[in-house]
């Protein structure tokens, strides 16, 4: 049994270690303080470590002694932390997340994109919410796209977060174009892709508004079929903005209303000289936990990327028919 | 078995259908037109009966023929449309919700205030969310109270609800004091209380600052005794907001994470110079099921108060220790 | 003297009135009722006249009166209400702003575009704030433009307005490609543009992320110095947000802070590949009422356009050396 | 005459070199770095000092050089910096602003609590936003109170700031009573008051309400009489919320649109069982500048407390009839 170590028990980190106990791994956890939220993980007796000596809760022992139990750790720590954490990594896998450089594993991660370079990987960097959509969206499309312009309008913190703004403001990224494009490029590097983004006052998801030029025909009902045909795509109808399709996950029953999928508004879905044009959601609290979880499969060897991936989701409760996947 | 008929499927009338279907209840659902949060219904295949001729969707008939079938109709439709719907209830009992008027059923419910004045009615409104947190409150520290005021810091919208502002401002209710003190007198008579409120950006929660002058002598330590041997209020330590008290309901896998509890931070108990303070928070969107269910349980004869309050929680999830029940 | 009637006295309305006050017309104004704002409109003693009978306060007659006194109207009633209110305007020059369709006058006007087809003109729109914004920016490029893609952000209602929302959601428009392309080519034809839009949880701007394909090199220093150069286009560098630039307009002591410029972020201006990139901010309140001016003037007769722009910009406190008005 | 030294230059900083330049005071300035909107200082040819050496524009000297200029320096760095700048200040007059702790000084000013206090001081402190407002609404009324008690709905930031949250939130403070009171007290000991306090997502302003326990009577007329004839304090009718009340600055033409007055509400003036009641804004970032004008008028030997306020409000143009002053 693989024995997976969540540093870090924030928004990722508590949702790596829910989906590894429902795939079947063994986990640990290792945190450097104590807050209420770790009360649910006492109460379901994880075995927890400490990063910071006395920590005033149990342990099962310091951050050396984490890494020595764990096959894999998954560094789910603040921007970068992880690359603190990494002179401790000794014989053990790590997985970090995509708010860390790609040069500090030299190996991004995703899952449509280049889930066989994973394979038996001892070090990978799963890439970011925003990217995990692009690929996602993107890798289906590949044969017709002649180049690709997205503008990211992104959440500025997560819900529980009240220490972050703006409260009244959109914020651009000067930068133009913006990281995104290039971080698709750590995993499929031939496409091309330029992005922008701003950050604007809302908690509950991103949102990413697709241009693509065509080098091939299709129809905006091609477009639409591929999607629904997509594992980890949802085309979603009737929906008018990022509230309504949370909502919708609320009402799923979805454990923390969590949404891992791509939620693709199917009335933005249109084609038009050449040019394809659809607007998706990202919500970012939970959309890279399928692509770690595959990730930690690849590292272990786990050859065949759709079997990966498809048992992935039905742990997750997310499967679409089997033939989507291929 | 009791077939309760829901009316209208928002915020309310959806987890009424959920607690009465846990609660054992027949259930019966009629709306006014479709929109895709019903799909979940239809999936469910909950008997749907339409308001106002064909709707799009297959339905067993139209509001008369719901009415005939239904032992009780829940009326969750936005204010003052109950009060039209009226004409059509006829050899049902009624239950409304807290934004309709007292004088529309003559009798207004808070099962803490006046569960046994429910018993074998016809017609009952249920408190709002407001007025409910304060019952809930209040009555347990009722020989101590002398007078009481409270500042209501009010959501504006529901989460979903991407209508209603404001965006960037504070919106006071001019009428002072406000109507949620004589609200909460329609149920307890005898509690002398002002209310004051406004209205913020913000969709998650109320948020109610409490200062009660007392007639009795209490510590600080008894005030947070009551609170936490009293049902259906929960006293969280180490939050900060109502952001990271809603969080805490995610991580616990609460369906939409609701919240029915008041939860008091339990820093803000204090009592100082003949005054008892604190500051709780109002789930906006679920606080009402619980008395809604009690109601129901009353209108059909359910004597034992405190039996059918806890058999509520204990349906919901959010019982406490048995001996909290009297 | 030319009299200017303006109808409505909100965002827009009492814009107009100062700058036309400023521009040497005489004012009149009607309204439909009495609000505190009209307070200030009622000290400096401009004849008031009403278009739904006794309003409360003195005026100098009715709708048909002001109608009969004016030399021009200009119609800034709420959407769709100029439409309305047409069969008055017999006799009388008008204007109608851009939330109203092309069709009801069938002649849209914007001075960097078609200021000469507004000559002597009895009907215009004045196209809305974010095709302003385009037009004055696209227009000085147009020689190497191959096509244009815009993302707008969309403020959601006004700094004043409570009552519209979100409050935490992203609000896409689902009409791909959405309607601000189509609007600009009323004005400017042979432009070939692409927008899609969203609406965030803001009040103090809109802001576009502007791709433009180039058919003619050009280099970032040359984007930079054709902006600077431009008349109502502000290139600000050190900033960071709406919220930033708006304080800069506060700080500058500009009346309500307006800022009838378009203003630029000089670290987004980037040519690459072929492409050019900006991102730009639209006071939305304000950004209109220069060209509303010019276009009083056009259709009074005056054939110059540059002098027509540049008289309106010195008037408004925004002129740019004399050179660049050519 | 006076020489003032402004240190730092952000929201209050700039307000008090503005009003200081306007009341006749000679002004410098000292700040620790370049950023954009010193652009405007530098344009109005202000002595600036820089605090950290070269900081990339023409400087006048150091701190030391800088204190050595000035009469007497009011420090506007943010919370804690004032007193890591204590050092450096010998020989020269010094005020802080409410941020700070009362110790820091040994002495809190505001104008209508203990001007008299103030008259030839070395050191003063001018108490906050909050308790600037709760003095001046307070005091005229202080032989009829018995006790008050506030909550305080707190905006988060200001509007430049987009750093700062919650987006979606409400903060409480969960220290109950919370500080404004001992800080109202720090003026004027004989109130007896308790303060509860709360952040929501707003920047515009403060909103405070008000129950005052009465040991006289008086009727709602009186108490809107009251303030109706108290400088600073401005009684409104027809508002709604804090975006209108600065809506309505804005259109006055107001610099920045600020408001040094306290805003009531006319509407929520009332008086009922013994008890006062009202709700007011509080304008944070523009409330105290009069008040330390008045200082620094007393500092300097000014003994006519009501002529010093009159002659700040003439000077602000917020001047009420002669008669209210005294």
């Amino acid at each position: 049994m693989i024995k997976v170590g969540v540093v870090g028990y924030g928004t990722i980190g508590k949702r790596i270690v829910d989906a590894s106990v429902d795939s079947g791994f063994d986990v640990a956890i290792a945190v450097r303080r104590y807050t209420p939220k770790l009360d649910i993980a006492i109460e379901r007796k994880f075995p927890l470590y400490s990063m910071a000596g006395d920590i005033g809760i149990e342990t099962q022992g310091d951050f050396e002694d984490f890494v020595r139990e764990c096959d894999v750790v998954v560094d789910c720590t603040p921007k970068n932390i992880p690359a603190e954490n990494f002179s401790y990594y000794k014989n053990v896998k790590v997985i970090v997340e995509g708010g860390e450089k790609h040069s500090l594993t030299g190996f991004s991660f995703s899952s449509f994109g280049n889930y066989e370079e994973g394979v038996n990987r001892e070090r990978a960097r799963v890439v970011s919410c925003n990217t995990t959509s692009l690929v996602r969206t993107l890798i289906p499309l590949k044969e017709y796209i002649d180049n690709v312009f997205v503008t990211l309008i992104r959440r500025s913190v997560d819900p529980w977060d009240v220490k972050g703004g703006p409260i009244n403001a959109i914020v651009p990224v000067l930068k133009v174009p913006s990281h995104h494009g290039p971080d698709l490029n750590t995993v499929v590097p031939d496409i091309s892709i330029r992005t922008m983004a701003v950050k604007v006052p809302t908690t509950l998801a991103h949102l990413h508004v697709v241009r693509v030029k065509l080098k091939k025909n299709m129809t905006k009902e091609d477009l639409k079929y591929i999607f629904e045909n997509t594992p980890r795509i949802r085309v979603l109808s009737g929906y008018k903005s990022t509230a309504d399709i949370i909502e919708h996950f609320r009402d799923l029953g979805r454990k923390r209303y969590d949404m891992p999928e791509v939620a693709v508004f199917e009335e933005s879905i249109n084609v038009e000289s050449g040019k394809a044009y659809w607007i998706h959601v990202v919500h970012q609290e939970s959309i890279v936990i399928p692509e770690n979880i595959d990730c930690i499969k690849a590292m272990f060897g786990e050859k065949d990327k759709w079997k990966a991936i498809y048992e992935t989701d039905k742990t997750l409760g997310i499967e679409k028919k089997k033939e989507c996947y291929r």
